[in-house]
C-alpha cells in the first residue's frame, strides 16, 4: 500500500474525530503512525512554529511524511488508502465515495462535530452568545445529515458498493460519538447497525 | 476521458459557483453537458420530485448520467476529469489536490460563497438577525482563506504541481466573484495573477 520504509507522523488531538479518521484508515491498511499530540483549546496549533512548519491553516490533523505535510483529514485518508480496497476502483463508485466525503465536511462535520465540541467539551455555559445563537440551526442541520445517512443505509450495508470504504470511515468518526452533542442515535436505527458493522471490521481501532 | 456516448445532464443554478466548477471542468476536458436550471431561492430543489429522484439532500449541483445521479461539485468534477491532466497521477500530488478541494468546501465556500449570496444576492437588508450576527465571523474566516491562498500562490503558479488541476478550478469558482460579498481582490495580488492565469487556459468558459 505504501512505499517501503515510508514513515508517517500524525499531528493530532485525540479528541478530534478528524484525526481519528486517519488513525482508523492507517489501522485498516496496516500502516503504523507515530503520533504527536496538540491541544487545540490551548492554541497549540496556532504557534508561529506550527504555522510555518506544519500547517499555515493552523489546524490539525496533518499527516507528515519525509519533508512533506498533508493537511485535511480526507486527503490524508486518501493518501494512506492508495491501492487498497478502501478506495473503489470503479469510476462511478470512486466519485460517489468522494461525494460522501465532501458531504461529511460540508453538511455533517460543521454541525455534528461542532455541537459535540461546544456542548460535550466546552460546555453550554461557556459558549459565546454567537455560538449559542447557532445551536438550533446546527441541531437541525446535523439531524438532517444523520437522517440522510440513515435513509441511505436503510437499503445498504455500506455507503458505497459492497464493503467499507473511506466514505464509511469519515462518516463514522463523528457519527458514533454524536451523543455528547445532543444527537440521539436511537433516532437512527440503520446508522446504529452500520456503526456495529464498522466496529467489527478486522483491524478496527477505537477512538481514544 | 469519458466513455463513448456517455451523456451528462447538469442540474444547476447559473448563479452558483459550485455548479460553475462542473461546467468549467467539463469545458476543459471537452465534454458536453446538457443544462437544467433551478432557482434555489424559490425552493425548486426542495420539491418532492427533486428529493426523491435527483438528490435527497435537496441541493444542486447534481451530475446525472444514465440512471445515476452524483451530488457534490467536487465529486462531479472528479468524475468528469477522470484520466485527464486535471487530476495529477503522482500519489502525493493527487492527495494534495484533494486537500485543497476539502479546504475549499470547509474553509472557503461557507464564508466566501455565503457572503456573496447573502450580500450580493439576498441583500444585507433582507438577512435574518442570525445571518447578520454571523457576518463578521464569516468575513474574518473568508479573508483568512483568501490570505492562505495568496501566500501559497506567492511562490507557485498553480495550487498543485505545474499546471491547472481541479484544485485551481474549485478555488477559482467563488474566488473570482468574491467582491459582491465584500472581499477585495486588490488585497490579494498573487490571487489576482492566478485568476488571470486560469482565465487564459485553452477551453476556459466564463461564469454566466
Amino acid at each position: 500500500m505504501t512505499e517501503a520504509n515510508e514513515a508517517f507522523v500524525l499531528h493530532e488531538d485525540p479528541f478530534s474525530g478528524n484525526c481519528y479518521k486517519i488513525r482508523l484508515t492507517a489501522a485498516l491498511v496496516g500502516v503504523p503512525l507515530e503520533r504527536r499530540f496538540y491541544d487545540i483549546t490551548k492554541g497549540e496549533t496556532r504557534t508561529p512554529e506550527f504555522l510555518s512548519k506544519v500547517n499555515a491553516n493552523g489546524r490539525i490533523p496533518v499527516l507528515e511524511m519525509g519533508d512533506r505535510f498533508l493537511p485535511e483529514s480526507g486527503a490524508a485518508c486518501w493518501y494512506l488508502a492508495h491501492g487498497s480496497a478502501l478506495i473503489p476502483t470503479d469510476r462511478f463508485e470512486q466519485a460517489d465515495m468522494l461525494r460522501w466525503m465532501f458531504f461529511e465536511q460540508y453538511n455533517h462535520e460543521p454541525n455534528v462535530a461542532t455541537l459535540r465540541f461546544w456542548l460535550g467539551k466546552l460546555g453550554a455555559e461557556n459558549l459565546s452568545d454567537q455560538q449559542t445563537a447557532q445551536l438550533s440551526a446546527k441541531r437541525a442541520a446535523g439531524d438532517a445529515a444523520l437522517r440522510l445517512m440513515d435513509e441511505h443505509l436503510a437499503t445498504r450495508d455500506w455507503f458505497v458498493g459492497n464493503g467499507i470504504t473511506l466514505a464509511d470511515i469519515v462518516l463514522y468518526a463523528y457519527t458514533h460519538v454524536c451523543e455528547p452533542g445532543g444527537f440521539q442515535l436511537a433516532d437512527y436505527p440503520h446508522i446504529q447497525r452500520w456503526i456495529a458493522r464498522v466496529a467489527a471490521v478486522p483491524g478496527y481501532v477505537p477512538m481514544d
